[in-house]
């Protein structure tokens, strides 16, 4: 029997707390497993510094991508198969792209690319076309197959069916992430019927639809994600462990280009800090590797790598005020002078996080570059959206989520005031008073 | 107020997905909690190699630690306070032996001892008592304090019922430690009823004793311990990527004993190999660190070095057949020859693994050595010991548990097999078919 | 010690599977639980008619006022207790006011008030207050406090903090049944953290305000019973069972007014039927005996209550189509006509159901005759009704609930239909195409 | 299509809180569903009185009946169709087992069969057989299955394999009960891993067997039912509101046969009372029309029937002390004097119960009349019986379960004793020292 085809003699399972059990049955998928590539993501956690906030949340890339290939697996075999809208021919191809979706992420995923202009969507695409394990495993299946998997993850193919699986208002991803999230940070607001989801899905030619009886579910669904959004990754906290992180990197890169020179050298930073990326290091790097450089440049001579790689280590995080940009885009220049007076470099101590609009895709409807609608369908089978039956996806539709935080390290400041340490805490004190959520 | 007894200004509490919420309300605590001693664990998995087999095992010993922290806090707030039996002093004595009472573990503690001749328990002793962030503050509770505390660990002191809140067939420790693996494994043999189990202990001077009314939540709370170490503790594919752990560390060890001149230099192993270990080195080993030598050994020359790190990393693991001392002991010799014959160190990659009865404390009653029983309380004051009432107890009291496995690499002898490697099959698969479970 | 004050020797624990235990450490809460009249609210079922569509849900009252008085004992023993603003005489009230608060509920209650006219509070007040054993026990903590009692559950004190935990926008009566009736319909909507918004509840003299750190938990609440009135309390299914449950009252007391010759006496409802209603006849009126007369009745010559008896027996409910009464109401009255021509009386085998606004309590801020807003209380003392802070609740406010069904014998027309029959269904599809809800 | 294998238009989904979804497509199912003699055990507690001792066991046999349908379900759609052992001709006559199996249950079925000398198996088998809705709808399916049905559920068919799904050592009642009692009553004693356990059951012509690997989760599931027993099912105080039932039922039998003039003549029991019992009349009694009786009876003159009718209603049940036949013999003739003497009639009002072994089908290995023993399947196709390879199982096989306890009206002897009264108590107290547990 074709590679395509070929049936595991026995079915393996992986006991996973969120969805019970993993089923593989097809020999590609256990081969993918097994990769090099795809082990790694066992050293990428799936939520970054969000563990410094919510200590259960130490779970990796690897168990969310196990979830998401599960969940599509479950919509394929469970409710698509045999419905005359799906072809089976599109089961392995969704079954990959599932699994693969997140291969690319490097260690710290947003930080990191923010810091070496990476994009993690393209490293996906090179380890699924280039030359590695899961390469060639694809391959095998067919010549053109990596190409039709990165397609998928990449939204650029032209079957919006399978790519509506793994990228759309409600896809196996999402699922995945709310239901784990929310089972390792211990927070409730991410559970939701996703049984039920699952079996009021209908496949269509441009993507999946959802029966008008599911209508509660998905709004259970929408408000779970909401939920979490700010209850568990807009936190305050994880963010300022963020900042220090995004810090650090910047004052490697900073060292590394003004000819510091490091006890421990960065050598898997080399091309990086050049701006340039090869693929076989991309793949070297991990949250390990990462953590072994901060734990041993809390001894470099340099004070402020020295310090961040210790906050970042011990959790002696930076505290926070809210900041409104249009009020206090004065008070922050000003801060900045005062920082520089006690020969606390505000280029690194004083951080200004935005969380925008972009890094939320939360449904709104009608705007051109949002995600598609979720769309219900009806016994006759009308299609309509869904926020115009539901009177909750309507009232929470386009509302806006952003946040702005002022990190600064609150133990340099408070700790024996001086006079200019005074004007600062004044200064932070009338930010903090002006908004009080 | 002294800082014994000092309280935060507003409670803190910890989101955690198997208590729900730990409270702390010492400034004590508090302080223990953000010392780098503490946050390193972190860093060190609570399970070791269990992921490779358990995806979602993938928590620490840092959230272990507060759930025996939470566990105790319950015992004394909720149950304990007010009773004559029970002494307010011994409050925060209990609170900190919960806190630290795994804090020197080191990175993937079972094998890492082993190689290295460390005990965790001594080095528990060097932290809370030696130069660190720990003493210090233990220090200023009372100059006598971290000893006490450390005596309370090490199951020294005088102080029974303390002792075995932490240590005991039923104590704070293993309850966290089932609960909190059966949770993030997924496995659901360790759920047992702790709220009840907590409501019905009572303090005596010789440690807890329980009333009878609770023993069924307590043979549950046995039956779990018992099926969370066949399912999980003694896994066979957890104790392959063990076992190839420590042959990693042995052929490091070895490789530096005999000059070898390694790529990547291992430094923070300097005295470890030496047979020395300074308290400052050891806390900066985590498993990042031992994660990181192992990315780069995967590039050392040393074949044998190399090729176990890419096992180890890629999850490429051994695979076992049982094994029985008494019928296969000539086997095994056979087997050293015929792999020394095609060229593979036996001394590598021919593992045999008993998990022996020591490592297992599951109850036994009567032994001189065993942990005290546990005793249930009538109604008219009496004590009896609990599998004497218990049907149940009974039943599994004095059941030896052990297991010994053969492990070997399946891909070095199975592909492409010569007629050496067909012996070694015929070998292996004689001794698979003996024993069958 | 006075018997207001009186302690059970040993607590006493009941086994809840929605708070885990339900814990009874006063003395007069024992003796109210072992009352006659707090014993029959084992035979009234908690949600009517709804296990006739979700048949996990056959929990009764007596289940849930326990689970109140076990929220309001968490309140006032692990939260309010020890701070400034609460009183410790006010402990018992609570507790007395949770645990009565549906004492008078008849069987059925919703309809059976309809068609006779009774108010379950007014109910609840002759029970606390008239000669019972409930009474009895209340007379002796002292002689003004059943009054005190009936005064918090009619909302009449002017206690209003001790009112206001059982009856406001986030009480314990609703917190229970929306975690109760999620767990018995086994639904997850009604799934919220309780434990976290016990923990933000602070007493204030005019009611319990929310700490601004727990705004997330209760938008979760808020959203939860938005979900479940949808899903479960409006549920159309079960309001036809209702419909049918009405009618045969309603003919029961046609019946017997219009001399009808019963073969099965209604003694139980003798003075009902008047008008009229004795505590001491109301109090043997359960479900049981309602459920045996519709057994009984079954075999009446009167052929309209015996079928009704039947259709709700043997779940044979109406089927509905959705009904705009701006729209339809020409076409209803040609229904009317088209049933008696066919000789079904339209009075009982045509109903219109409306939920109608009043029956739903969903939180609308501003309203006069509202319950009173969530407050959240802020760091700095200030308090600030939720909608202003919470996005998602500012959503969901004043978003009209209500719908509207018209339910009919699908059997009686649609099997064999003849002319008439068919211009029946010809008019019950126009009205199920207008709206497709 | 043949009614046999029509399927529904669109599947049919109940909520069910312990198996999530009970799924329905097969006519023939839903048809059966609806008939009046199904409906009928909505009006039949699960559980009997327990309910008086676990508030939330208040579910009925209308409930377990669809979930023992569902495991059927999923066995044979998930696990078995496919399979070469298994014959899809059989999946009808499995699922109607299933969903039957219980349906001659009569209210509070252990005492009612043991007053009025029924069988509820008999009865099971006569509503199958005979003149019914259901003996309609099996009719349409062929003429011989409504009694392959009854003969699957007698355990009288020589087809043993579907035999064994519904009556074996570990089968889908008994899977069900287990996690629905244990899921209503709240205690955490019954979960165990049913999906896994369905995974890995295998069809053989003589009954179902267990794959070796699934040995671990057998094992949960047969504690799960040791504990289940204890601690719900053998419970006291349900038993002593069985034991006054029972004094009910033969109080009324007695008063029935001596020409007691009864106010509220039970009508229902004619036949009954006269050890005969029609189809007809059996069908229409259930637990509301019993609790009729009860309430109306409490106004009887005969003061033994009001009394305990009173007792039943309002809880106010009777205490126990254990007993122990070989001890106390002599004890309980000198109590039933001393009862006389006061005027207390013993045979209603000192009741010994004893729960025998029969009552109690927990695994014996090799018991001629035992259930079948659980068959591990091990990889090479060999049979085990379990406790040959579980220790656990091992351990408690061969536990005999029994307890007897005594009962009585503590109030009528307690308050206020005479001289008499204090000899009672003398020796009640004297049988409570004898045995501790």
């Amino acid at each position: 029997m074709s590679y395509r085809f070929q049936k595991l003699y026995e079915e393996k399972v992986f006991k996973d707390p969120v969805h019970r059990y993993i089923h593989v049955r097809d020999q590609v998928i256990w081969d993918l497993i097994g990769t090099k590539e795809f082990q790694r993501l066992r050293r990428i956690k799936q939520l970054g510094t969000t563990y410094l906030t919510f200590h259960g949340a130490e779970h990796s890339r690897f168990s969310h991508s196990l979830g998401v290939y599960e969940i599509i697996r479950r919509m394929v075999d469970d409710v698509f198969s045999g419905r005359p809208e799906w072809s089976e021919e599109d089961r392995l191809l969704a079954l990959c792209a599932g699994l693969l979706h997140d291969v690319g992420h490097g260690p710290f995923s947003h930080t990191f690319e923010k810091i070496f202009n990476l994009d993690h969507e393209e490293m996906t695409r090179e380890i699924i076309e280039g030359s590695t394990e899961i390469n060639s495993i694809l391959q095998r299946v067919g010549v053109d197959f990596p190409k039709q998997v990165s397609e998928i993850i990449e939204k650029t193919s032209t079957n919006k069916l399978v790519t509506s699986m793994i990228s759309s208002q409600i896809d196996a991803d999402r699922m995945d992430y709310l239901l784990r999230d929310a089972y390792y940070t211990g927070v409730s607001y991410g559970n939701f019927d996703m049984e039920r989801i699952l079996r009021v899905m209908r496949p269509r030619p441009d993507g999946i639809v959802i029966k008008k009886s599911g209508m509660h579910a998905v709004e259970h669904y929408l408000i779970s994600r909401f939920q979490m959004y700010w209850q568990v990754y807009f936190h305050p906290v994880s963010r300022s462990a963020e900042a220090i992180l995004l810090k650090i990197l910047q004052r490697a890169k900073y060292l590394n280009e003004t000819g510091y020179h490091f006890n421990y050298v960065p050598v898997h930073f080399g091309n990086l800090f050049e701006g340039n990326v090869e693929l076989d290091e991309y793949l070297k790097l991990d949250e390990s590797v990462l953590l072994y450089y901060f734990q041993v440049w809390q001894e470099e001579s340099d004070e402020i790598l020295s310090d961040l790689c210790q906050r970042f280590l011990n959790r002696h995080l930076f505290k926070y005020v809210d900041f409104q940009d249009q009020i206090h885009s004065e008070k922050l220049v000003e801060l900045h002078q005062l920082f520089l007076k006690i020969g606390i470099n505000p280029d690194y101590y004083l951080v200004k996080d935005t969380i925008s609009d972009e890094a939320y895709d939360y449904f709104r409807y009608g705007e051109e570059d949002g995600k598609k609608p979720i769309l219900l369908l009806f016994p006759n089978g009308e299609l309509k959206e869904i926020s115009r039956k539901s009177e909750l996806v309507d009232g929470i539709t386009g509302k806006k989520l952003s946040d702005s935080k002022l990190y600064y390290p609150h133990d340099l400041i408070y700790n024996e005031p001086d006079e200019t340490r005074k004007k600062i805490i004044e200064i932070i004190e009338e930010i903090a008073g002006a908004k009080s959520r």
